[in-house]
């Protein structure tokens, strides 16, 4: 294992530090990132967290028509929830604050007790359970949340911006994560620095698919194929669940070790796919966003758009991670 | 090898079908990028070009405030004279047209043969030699063109789309070069999907300093080391070739397989190297902008800004890969 690191025990920090050298709208305190110009009054405020090595997920999302605070955990690991009282608090401007949650065991559990814990804030939640591949799994009761998320962040933070209340914050959160669904193939395994080896063994013939975003497994191992082969594996799963129909925002995301060029190759297979079932892709990211340390392979996320929720995806962003039309 | 492809021979073009059909700012002719929107009446075209293999670069740059077309070659292959003639000719708004080219010796035969041929066109043209790792490599006389690439790109864009004289951008980004320095580290070698395997042997507890992009030699062999010593090499002999002095536009560029998180731990350690010699980082950018595939490593560039450049650099751009503030 080659990382760009100093110690495992040391990366998250340095990252963070690294982060707020690099991006002055960001401040970071006692691992929670903030938007440097603070809460802002009346505004709904929107917290998200969980493991680190998902970047540019979650803190690269922190800003203006997205996230007003991360928390990331270690790599892999949920986030306390001394991290989230310490950012709900903080963010509130009086209007409440919306967690962002993927579904996973331990970021439901600690984002529920911060919750709890912070009853001087009206605090609403919104789990995020996108992906179609696999019932349960190692770390989760029901669907893992993967790609779904950057869109329920996107989508809420911009009506939030616009000064909407938490009810109504949380229920088209909500609508989002109904509306999306993912699935995801490795190529390559991942390795975490505390591991120094990959965290699984997919042989140099086979890919996974429907893995997960830690390196959980997926449905089921099978060999090695063309980007239309496994770009038509990743759509049918998505189609079978939730049929591709009107308008689609659709995200084919890379894991963290792909290459750009293959990511557009992907692309243009996903969208032949969508038009072929008489569906149409509107809006669209093609890059690392959701991503799995240094895995290769990519996941594709769907979301059906109505005439709000496109709008709501047109509005301003600016993170560092996210940003347009300002 | 694992690639996300479906053959050796089309990957460029599914790829250039991908953005296409991602970016709808974009247009793809004849293996040209341009913008949909098309050139602008006395306004300077900008051109680049290179192999592909380095997304987002070179067409991950076309658009509002950079260039107005990229001429994608074939994975690491300089573009060919007619796609650079078919490009000129096209982005030619009647104020000339500004060829910026990588010192690699493919890509300055090919510019300069397209150059000779359109006669009809007032062409300029700047070499970009940033690369301060070799003074002569297996496919360049002189220094390599490496990050500055963007540099250039975007700071000549921003002056040609506040409408400044051919001459102008041209003297403009040809200081950007000079004022640029960059070297690169790679953990491991890429691997062209026509290969099939790495271009390079690099063992499990060695980096190659210096590296170019298209994983050729660099200086030399040394053992892996932390992320602060690779930081230090890396700003060492960028600073013995150009002293770091005053305000600093510092890029800290990924290699297309390392982790986004590793690459802020780098810039991390490139501040403070920088704060060390009593120079600022005072604008930045850290991500995935000239790759070389698969490639894990980093490369890092540093510009010595001034007021204009500064300004220049602060304009708005609205690229798939570069996008703020329009």
């Amino acid at each position: 294992m080659k990382k760009l690191i100093n110690t495992a025990q040391s990366v998250v920090d340095e990252a963070l530090s690294g982060m707020a050298a690099a991006h002055p709208s960001l401040r970071v305190h006692e691992r929670v990132v903030y938007r440097a110009s603070g809460p802002r009054a009346g505004k709904v405020g929107l917290v998200s967290g969980g493991g680190s090595g998902h970047e540019p997920l979650h803190a690269g999302f922190v800003g203006y028509g997205m996230l007003d605070a991360a928390c990331p955990g270690e790599v892999f690991t949920s986030p306390v929830p001394d991290q989230i009282i310490e950012a709900t608090r903080a963010v509130d401007g009086g209007a409440g604050v919306l967690h962002i949650v993927k579904n996973y065991t331990g970021d439901v559990l600690n984002f529920e007790m911060a919750a709890e814990l912070c009853d001087d804030v009206e605090v609403a939640s919104v789990l995020v359970d996108d992906d179609v591949a696999v019932e349960d799994s190692l770390y989760t009761a029901g669907r893992r949340g993967t790609g779904a998320t950057l869109f329920v962040e996107k989508i809420a933070g911009a009506l939030a911006e616009q000064g909407a209340p938490l009810a109504e914050v949380a229920r088209v959160a909500a609508e989002v994560d109904e509306r999306s669904r993912s699935f995801g193939i490795a190529l390559t395994s991942c390795t975490t620095p505390a591991a120094g080896k990959p965290t699984f063994d997919l042989p140099e013939g086979e890919v996974e698919l429907g893995i997960g975003i830690h390196g959980e497994p997926g449905r089921r191992r099978a060999a090695m194929a063309s980007a239309h082969e496994l770009a038509t594996v990743a759509m049918e799963a998505i189609h079978g669940d939730l049929p591709l129909a009107g308008d689609l925002l659709v995200m084919v995301n890379g894991m963290g070790g792909t290459p750009l060029m293959e990511l557009y190759v992907t692309f243009a297979e996903v969208e032949a796919f969508v038009r072929g079932k008489g569906a149409r892709v509107t809006r669209s990211l093609v890059g690392n966003y959701v991503t799995s340390l240094d895995m290769q392979g990519f996941s594709v996320t769907v979301c059906r758009l109505d005439d709000e929720l496109t709008r709501l995806w047109d509005a301003p962003v600016d993170t560092p991670g996210l940003r347009w039309g300002r």
